[in-house]
């Protein structure tokens, strides 16, 4: 692809040489002569100047001497179009690998399947969609159209999966919710019958686990964004275009709104509710029950306002000081006490 | 099934239509005229009179006007035992599946294996045991009768289950252990040697890992029920009728007394001896070697005693306060130095 | 093996009966007359004296009445030596499995392979290494030579791995890294087109996750130990010979040195530098883009050096003091002033 068909394709502005021919996409520092990159940002762009790249997007109005580059608003984005333009996905290998386990009432419609997948009783999978080796979806199983599974992905019974969503390896999801009721001197395991349903164009990272409803639904909005190794309970609720990063665990029957941003390691107890437009910094935990306001912001254990959770952590850190004070304070009084 | 029948399979007073068939079981929100659901605590009782159940399981002495009820001690509980009388359990297809490898000298009596389920030598399998499909049991390795192990199920060599066990997928029992002495300025593997008992009636959710001892065993006693994404780490003992949330680590030579409650991503430390009947709150952090007494409980990072942490917090809460306090004596004192 | 054999491999001091045979290895509470075992610490030298173990390594110097033992340096590493030595490791089982499915441009070189396995085109395999049952090598990944990879490991295509690597179960190695572009409403996915890069020596856990980098290239260095469910992001590079226990997460582009111990659940920010020689403490959390300098202790959520945090940790126990100690002052101050 010419830097002139990328530009037009992105619709930046260009400046050099039009003509190259751009084959791959690289970062910065390691991109070759026919290679696309980007720069953002002051440190980047004086790099830039360094670099080898063939074609580097940059931020308008800014321009980089002596490379070829293309100025657009958002160059990180312009670089995620470039890059599907450049590397045609990659083609699927087409049809159904012999040792795949398919039962006869499977329905699927064009779409890939692996070595040593297992496709039991009444999946429906939807066109394009690919199924990689040794993934299992049991009984019931529904998924969209232009779905990646990823190898090794493990579907129970019955969750619905919309389309271009994308599973990495090693996820589970379906597994019985961890709900017992304590009688008689032993766990009794409590009915975990629901399902999950996860809409179109989630990505969940590599084993994390997302437990079916105990007796109503699990469920992930459109576009939410999950990382590897999150732990989803039993009758949690996910709104849209949500981001959850990893190794993060959210307890039974939390309610999550749309555009919650939610760091790494976070714990999130039973029945929380975030609304709308939440951000979680990484670590923080949400004691069972809370609810979080829209757009807020919180950190911590409990978790609190960001801006209170920096000025405490500020006073914390000034203790040592402070107990001088009272210290000195309390020898003045003690003098005064004594010189009367 | 007749809901009269249930009342008297749960021993409950009933009210209403006995004859009513009841085929299903869904949350009070969902359920519809042919399902049983239950109501405890007085909001979910007033939601009770708007529900189009078949049959509510209430607290005795309450009834919900209109509707059909069943009163019983614990609501939950009947709830548990109607669903297994209703949904009688799944029948598991029968046999063994042609895909799977299954070593001349493993022994099955009378169980399922799945599709590319790989079962080594040595491997024996009580009855009435469900093998999913892709799990992997390595040489030597016990179960019990009337296991399920669920797809994707790793278990290395040598490690013994109980009956009754469930283990969800994803899940791998009895990899090495993580220890290491350093010399020569390299990590030297320690020898991880020993095994994993795992007792009847355990359950272990998705992608958790127990690793097997290093020269002795690790242990999980009968009972015991543990989350998804949870590290048992080799040598580890778990005592009986415990409650493990996900995420929650525990390192090295931990033991762990019956009935422990563990909350969510609590991390416990090598060599903790925790007695029985503890209580530990989520996200705790429990420092190496410390011994938490019988039937206390603890929360925070390093954990202290429950009500000592919220007193604590407390106090951190109120810094803010007691610093404005010190700087208006400090300036009080000054004053006087001054006045004098 | 002889005692005196042993004794000599481990280059130490014998006392007792040097003919005895010694066939298995054991820890000091359950070794029985023909296994090894060893003791270190005034406690363990105490109990040795009760063992039944047929032969005891043990610290120079020291020697326990009554029994046969081996004085060296370092017990605990003597034990590696002679465990290699008595056990001579498991011979794997010779060959290919039937069923594997090994696409014909992959290149194995005297190879164990697993049932089940899956070897796709270009894939590139060092002698004696052994793949496990189930595992999945995607296109184009390299394994170097004397590597075990057991079963049911996922390898992304392009990965690359050193020599006498061990990764264990459930482990995926090279799916995408988690990275998005927020514009219009959603996430639009940004490239992860980088590899995994593994040096030589490393060990990995169980069901672990290690991120492809998204341009460049994610990188664990040689002989770094890394525990059960760990995540490593796109893009982190480790360094030589590190520590990392379970359920620690790494953000992206974080840069960790040599030498470096990580506790268990510790959270790491993106970007954050680590110097060499660092130790973090359990359950840390380090800020996005903090530097942690060479040879420096941290703990705590923000990380503070060890010392500062044990201190500030003290001075929380004390809050409720300073807080009765202001309230006085505030009360004497009060009288001061209405006595006046």
């Amino acid at each position: 692809m010419k830097v002139e068909e990328i530009a037009r394709l992105v619709g930046g502005h260009r400046e050099g040489d039009g003509n190259r021919e751009i084959t791959g996409v690289a970062g910065l520092e390691n991109a070759g002569p026919t290679e696309i990159t980007f720069a953002d940002g002051a440190r980047a762009l004086e790099q830039a100047a360094r670099s080898h790249a063939g074609c580097i997007l940059v931020p308008e109005k800014s321009s980089v001497g002596g490379q070829t580059t293309i100025a657009v608003k958002h160059p990180k984005l312009a670089l995620i179009q470039a890059t599907e333009a450049i590397l045609a996905k990659a083609k699927l290998e087409a049809g159904i690998h012999a040792t795949a386990v398919i039962a006869p009432g499977a329905r699927l419609a064009d779409v890939y399947v692996g070595a040593y997948a297992v496709i039991e009783e009444g999946v429906n999978i939807g066109a394009r969609s690919s199924i990689g080796a040794g993934a299992i979806l049991r009984r019931g199983v529904e998924i969209g159209s232009d779905c990646i599974l990823h190898p090794q992905v493990t579907i129970y019974p019955g969750a619905r999966i919309g389309s271009r969503v994308v599973v990495h390896s090693g996820t589970v999801i379906g597994a019985d919710g961890f709900g017992y009721v304590f009688a008689d001197g032993r766990h009794h395991k409590f009915p975990q019958l629901g399902q999950v349903v996860i809409e179109d164009d989630v990505e969940i990272g590599s084993n994390t686990t997302i437990d079916r409803g105990s007796l109503g639904n699990t469920f992930v909005g459109q576009g939410t964004k999950i990382d590897n190794l999150v732990q989803i309970a039993h009758n949690v609720r996910i709104g849209r275009h949500c981001v959850i990063a990893a190794q993060t665990g959210i307890s039974g029957s939390v309610e999550i709104g749309n555009y919650v941003v939610i760091g790494g390691q976070v714990g999130i107890g039973d029945k929380v509710r975030i609304e709308d437009q939440v951000t979680i910094g990484a670590q923080a935990g949400i004691p069972t029950g809370k609810i979080i306001r829209r757009g807020s912001a919180v950190w911590g254990t409990p978790a609190r306002p960001m801006s209170e959770f920096k000025k405490t952590h500020a006073q914390i850190s000034n203790l040592p000081n402070l107990a001088k004070k009272v210290k000195e304070l309390s020898r003045t009084a003690g003098k005064q006490g004594s010189a009367k």
